[in-house]
């Protein structure tokens, strides 16, 4: 039997007895040896089970004791099905509506659930300020002067030391900064590809991506893509002979939440590497797992330099910094020379901050913190959700990230429900947004990286009355 | 007659007397009011006389005295000629040089006449750092957020108050932020213009623009340009029907240190708003006057909206915050969704920063300053040149800015001059950078932006000897 079947199907047996309640909450688990007896599997398979349960919620780890029920018990909605865009590479206009939403960003009146950023009450505000205080002092000539164009030294080497944690191996040299993700995608964009070519990306996926992609004058394959494990393999290779870039989020994309199993990862960068396709990876939401283990990447897994792994720091520690980086592989020297064209270099003084504040062991006490509260959030998303919206709804079940994917009955349209909320100030970002194709209209991605509060449910609540006006409306 | 060409002829015959001798160091000139009489001409025109005069450090003003004989001998070497590039529009890549030399950039071992900026030691550093904690303590969240798309508020309103001294008259929200004026240039090319389209640029001009417009599939048609009076009209006038963009830098441009008289400026924003082409104009050097007085942008001109204006602190307060912005008349709303795909925001706590310092009156009195120190380096530059480079050696006459464009005789080509010069730990730009074609292999661009010292003089003097090397090598 397939090894990723097999230990789908042991944590669905699982699950299902968590749920059902066979197994009580609180309640300790086999070990993993004894499920490796009782499956016959291996030990790495028995491993993978218990931290995509963890990943679920559904169980928690204490060191030396093993695994229990989560003490709490793990509300669930239905799950979207697997997304069915066509099968067309478009290059039509984006839809209106994501200029529409983004002019919300950075209104202080709004509920932001539409901006896919950790809220500052979140963010170690304090140490990061002590950094650029420090920052601006240590710097020579007080980072006034131009950085050498492959970016800040010592933020290339965190970088490189903390892509250990997930099998990158890279060297400092490998790396290039940037002004945040985007930025590196962009670059990206324009070293790998020219106008004309096809990228292939997860649907629904990030708007920006969609955004950047059409004005660079690309088309856009949308394929399959499961809600919890990410892209369908097979619908890429039907896809490989009309496509010349990839560009996926595989690690709790955004707006589903879904991770790209290890194997999947595996098998698709060996599937663009023969076909000399390159892969641009967007790992922004990789530190954020709510499992015990951070996900590896397609780039742990390039062995021929043709993962463009492109991350940031502005889903973790400050969207406002515009720190991000990219390991391009072989495609490093044009990069950097695209670097130098668009923007000559990166602003010194933050990087200089960011790479201190890594340094230290602040950053992971940080991660681990915004990871249990986005973890919880989630949590309390659903069951919100659960308690006020219409009949029918259904939620991702995000492994990790900032997003949480609603899917209403067809009835609603998310479009009419932004205009109705905006009034109430409450900014969503409708699924319409997520795709140049004409889907996801009864869908919505909600931000969950705001702090949990009364007013936060009770938008929420407003939130659902309002899409269970419209159901009723439109019956 | 045309006025442009009265007041020019006034001045070059004053000019005259002062370098010939007949007014010697020191003596008061004629007050305005005597030149309007004895000339038959305006007090506009009189006064454009000593400005343009002053401009050439040929007379100094003194407040309620009138203008005087500079006291220090203005030290002249003969003028470049018009540049005559050919007239077809190029798609070439650019040199290879452009990367070999920007890769020069951030290395402090190098003595770096290559790279167009100010020195720290002529920047306000204590100040800049106090601005910086400031912010990073005034913002809200220590400016961790997303800023607003169109940039920071504080920094609009304070380039819009700026704008007055130029008869730019813009409001704030006419002005969006970015990462420095290449960023403000490329976002401006990327909403105007579209692959194929052909840039009309002054020659010599600024290599990271032929890099930007080459990268983005455009092509260039690079027009004669005068040493003093930048971009020829009736070139311009003649190129029209071919060019679909017009990308200028009329104040104090690099290489040249050419400003473009206002009346040219005029013209070119009617003759090209009359076609329907849009002006992206780059005025990062325009507050390092020479002279008295600021010179206009085409900018001020634009009744239609035509003209995208560039600029930044780059060249005037820290090259390294990459802060800049565009008041891109009409095409605003454009502008913004490409701002928004590419980079999404800019970086809240720099542009505060910045934008406190602009508000006191520290900005003018470090600018008064550092025009000072810049002029007095030119003056050192050119007699250092006059006394250890070959015979024959032209320089331009930059009336503002930070380059000071050096012409050799033909038999030296300033390419194996950089190789020679980098051994010896100096860093030059080779004039064929500046260009797509092949042209000014016997120029180069030295920044006048580095204090001078006895170093400086040394270095110079070593670069002298060896064009010199080469020159006899070749004979």
């Amino acid at each position: 039997m397939n090894k990723e079947f097999l230990y789908h199907e042991i944590a669905a047996g699982i699950a299902n007895q968590i749920t059902s309640g066979v197994l009580k909450n609180g309640e300790r688990l086999p070990s993993v040896r004894k499920l490796c007896k009782d499956h016959r599997v291996s030990m790495n398979t028995a491993k993978r089970v218990f931290l995509e349960l963890e990943a679920q919620s559904l169980i928690d780890s204490k060191p030396q004791s093993g695994y229990f029920v989560s003490q709490r018990p793990s509300f669930r909605l239905p799950l979207p099905e697997v997304s069915r865009p066509l099968l067309i590479a478009y290059d039509n206009e984006p839809d209106e509506l994501i200029s529409k939403v983004y002019t919300d960003m950075g209104n202080e009146e709004l509920t932001l659930f539409s901006i896919s950023a950790p809220s500052g009450d979140l963010l170690p505000l304090a140490k990061l300020k002590k950094e650029i205080i420090q920052a601006t002092t240590a710097l020579k000539e007080g980072g006034t002067g131009y950085e050498h164009l492959q970016g800040n030294v010592k933020l290339r080497r965190m970088i490189a030391v903390r892509s250990l944690g997930w099998g990158g191996d890279l060297h400092e040299d490998e790396l290039v900064t940037t002004n945040g993700a985007m930025n590196a995608v962009s670059l990206c964009l324009m070293t790998v590809g020219k106008p004309g070519d096809t990228i292939a990306m997860e649907s629904p996926c990030y708007p920006g991506t969609l955004q950047l992609a059409i004005s660079l004058g690309f088309k856009v394959l949308e394929l399959p893509t499961h809600p919890t494990t990410g892209l369908e393999i097979a619908a890429l290779k039907e896809a490989i002979p009309k496509i010349n870039i990839c560009l996926l989020v595989p690690n709790f994309n955004t707006p589903l939440g879904s991770c790209m199993p290890d194997e999947h990862k595996k098998e698709i960068v060996e599937l663009l590497a023969s076909h000399h396709i390159p892969l641009i990876e967007d790992d922004i939401y990789g530190d954020l797992y709510f499992g015990a283990q951070r996900p590896k990447c397609c780039k742990s897994f390039d062995k021929e330099g043709n993962v463009l792994w492109c991350s940031s720091v502005s889903k973790t520690l400050a969207p406002g910094y515009r720190v991000g980086w990219v390991a391009p592989g072989k495609y490093k020297e044009q990069l950097l020379k695209i670097k130098l064209i668009h923007s000559i270099s990166s602003v010194s003084i933050i990087q200089e901050s960011v790479a201190n504040f890594l340094k230290t062991g602040r950053y992971e006490n940080h991660l681990r913190q915004l990871r249990r509260t986005l973890q919880d959030n989630y949590q309390n998303y659903v069951q919100t959700i659960g308690e006020y919206f219409p009949e029918g709804t259904k939620t991702s079940r995000p492994q990790g990230g900032l997003a949480l994917w609603v899917e209403f009955n067809k009835r609603i349209d998310t479009r009419k429900l932004y205009d109705l909320a905006i009034k109430q100030r409450i900014s969503i970002a409708p699924g319409r947004m997520f795709t140049l194709q004409d889907q996801f209209q009864n869908c919505m991605r909600l931000c969950i990286g705001l702090p949990w509060s009364v007013e936060i449910k009770q938008k929420l609540k407003q939130l659902g009355n309002l899409a269970k006006s419209i159901a009723s409306a439109s019956v």
